[in-house]
């Protein structure tokens, strides 16, 4: 029976468990801040590591998720958003280095995809589409039971899709992509924006507290028409984003993660007859299930596990 | 030593030809016309391949290239649009019935895009992107050496990814997609605007003979600017389009097959502009292949001939 160690590497808490095959609790695990403006975070996470590493076991790899841009073939970490410290930072080199087993990276959508497809809602299904809608919207792409991952690893960049040429600016610096309209950031723009511009709302500019997704959500549950609008946007744009990876992919289930898609019937109603309005025939419909993702927070390291187990064929 | 038969089905010829394994010349080979609105298209098909069938070998499998939608999956067209009487046309079955060996279908985009890749310009590469940009834009992926299908056997139809999500109509009825800019409709769609609302051009409508993508580019060619203005938009358009491409699958090679990917620069000189302008990371095109399809008007039986291998392991 193998054992995997999986790494979950966040903006704030760098996580780490070892799990048995076959066995979906963890029997270590432990989490501890990034603090990545301090220097160092390697020598945190291998003390994390070392902290859960299992006495009695040969642990036979580790996985590591990680924000990207990275190079999953390379085991490259480009240039996190947070962990400024790794900039082309070899992650898996490092470890395999320091714990003389193999390891495994890919970027936190694709392996939250990967965890649902193993062990969450997608686990009866081959070709699946995860998208978690956040801060940013990021996409994991399961083809016939593999993880799509692309020449330079950079596939399934899913926010960054383009729905409308001439759109609002994303947070990457382009336009009128699908996270520039339906990620919680989007929604928050566009509340902003109509603010600034003498829009009537119950919610007002405050230099003291930005507004966020959360509180524009709140606020369209008390009837609030400025913030309902903002989410069907963000529904029908997500719609128009899904129908075209639905032409590109054809999946059999969509799995929704990320907290602005536990926005309930706000986004989802919007979304639903934008999709049905965008499909080019009714059949990519015929079986779909659209449904919430099942890990959560454990979604990260459960797909640095898949990875890890994929890799070695267990 | 396997020999395959392969079939391309088009709204004008019905194309067939034989295949020893590891030779890329047909040993026999014939094409008829198709006689879409005359009854018994199958007959017609049948009698074909009876022609071409070889004599003194064992046949171990049928391809069969054909306009979608259809199932390759089931083997079904579903509604090609040329052939009205097969709505829902258990292709395979009946050829498989008839021949006694078992047959496989998909459309005409997926396998010109297989057919690159075993036998084109993609034979060095495993992630594939091929486009075709013609009356309409279709598209054919290859991720790991193995054809992108999807649950539905309905992935890949990258002409009609939206764009402009409030953009013009395309001839599926949708707003904005891909094709709806990039093909010869969209080319030709522009001009005839642009002429009616009573734009300069050397151009001029005429209810006889409709504008066509080759009258726009050789008017182009002349310095007409309407029609130069109306490849540029075609081509930063396909730009933009195959920026979402690269996020969505990240390949190494983009492969343009097609009528209208025969304009050169006037299309291309926009479309690398744009390309650059939208891609999200210069890593996408680092060391990415942007070239044209070597097959020509071989790529559907070639393709049907490359599904069949396939499915035979050969």
């Amino acid at each position: 029976m193998r054992t995997i160690v999986a790494v979950d590497i966040g903006g704030t808490q760098l996580r780490a468990a070892a799990y048995k095959q076959n066995q979906i609790q963890p029997f270590t695990q432990k989490r501890v801040e990034t603090k990545a403006d301090e220097p160092d975070t390697f020598g945190r996470l291998i003390k994390l590591l070392e902290d859960i590493w299992p006495k009695n076991e040969t642990v036979h790899a580790i996985g590591v998720s990680s924000p990207g841009p990275l190079d999953p073939h390379a085991g490259v970490i480009m240039s996190p958003p947070n962990i400024k410290e790794w900039r082309d930072f070899p992650i898996t080199a490092k470890l395999t280095q320091h714990f003389g087993i193999p390891s495994y990276l890919d970027n936190d959508a694709n392996l939250a995809g990967l965890a649902e497809w193993k062990f969450g809602a997608g686990r009866e299904h081959r070709n699946i589409l995860y998208l978690t809608v956040s801060t940013g919207v990021g996409g994991g792409v399961i083809i016939e039971d593999r993880l799509l991952q692309g020449y330079h690893g950079l596939a399934a960049e899913l926010g960054h899709i383009t729905v409308q040429a001439d759109g609002p600016l994303c947070g990457c610096g382009q336009q009128g992509h699908l996270e520039s309209y339906s990620s919680g950031t989007g929604i928050e723009r566009f509340v902003t924006e109509q603010l600034r511009a003498g829009r009537d709302s119950i919610l007002h500019l405050n230099a003291h507290a930005k507004l966020s997704a959360h509180t524009i959500s709140e606020a369209a549950k008390k009837g609030d028409a400025l913030s309902i609008e903002a989410y069907a946007i963000a529904g029908k744009y997500l719609g128009i984003g899904v129908a075209n990876f639905l032409h590109a992919f054809d999946p059999s289930i969509v799995i929704f993660g990320g907290g602005v898609s536990q926005s309930g019937s706000l986004l989802f109603d919007p979304f639903e007859t934008s999709l049905k309005e965008r499909v080019i025939h009714p059949r990519y419909l015929e079986g779909l299930v659209i449904t919430k993702a099942e890990l959560g927070d454990d979604a990260g390291l459960l797909g640095a596990r898949a990875l890890a187990e994929l890799k070695l064929q267990i």
